[in-house]
């Protein structure tokens, strides 16, 4: 048996980037469910769909980049 | 085997960031069901979204830090 | 193989941690996908948002602090 | 026993690619039942279906990506 | 004790590959939704149902390619 156990760690980091790939799947399903119900006012809504996909998918970079840290840095 | 097992705690707490993305994806895709349903009302609420995306966001950052914490501190 | 058993257990708490923004986002979630059907009466439930998510951040906190117990008084 | 920790990690970064297919149903699925709710509009939102899918998709490959690196780079 | 670490990887990577299938089965659940409240609109949509299936299944396929890699290649 050979090999880091920061590894291990790295792999379960990983979920973590998968996961908030929900949240952003919330944001942007909600805002598609929306926008076709009332397709005229998707256009002034477009803001906060980046800013909700912004807010959840840094979480989820958050959780990449501790992967990578655990592989490459620690 | 190598390394430390504060690694596998490192990648562990990495899934809660992205698990706090779902909260945040709940928050701001209801905003955006709401807001299309609705969109004169959007405005009022803009305070609203943000202190929940904040509240959610807050959870994840802690998840974050242990994560940091535990490569880097302990 | 070196390190403590207690920081593979600070990092479970912290998925706690995030698992907690979960239901926060689902008190602010449902906050706003009402208060965006019916604007007039948002401002007398901001108090009861508040406690919501109160309660839902508290459970969150609770799990970060027992990840920092576990990594730094344990 | 024998083997790399390095591969048990790859598979765990395995279940965040999968995760990441939840937040991608989600988009698409928001977009058919709004499509076939106000067919005339689904042509305008699909610029933003694709963008949701890119957004959760891209969080789905960072954990395929991790499971590559554990297997064959590091 | 005997058998490779890496068979455990991809036990758990196959976690993954059944996860993607929650995404799938939103996309093409919310069709059959949406196609059963307006059948004639159903057709004009098929094209939107493929591209969501294929890009969910193709993250499960991801993970089914990582416990094929698992078992066979590394």
């Amino acid at each position: 048996m050979e090999g880091d156990l920061a590894h291990i760690g790295a792999g379960l980091a990983a979920i973590g980037s998968g996961a908030a790939a929900i949240g952003v799947g919330n944001v942007a399903g909600n805002f598609l469910s929306g926008a076709l119900r009332n397709p005229s006012a998707a256009a002034g809504q477009t803001a906060t769909l980046f800013i909700g996909i912004a807010f959840a998918e840094a979480l989820g970079i958050f959780a990449f980049l501790v992967s990578l840290l655990l592989m490459f840095a620690v």
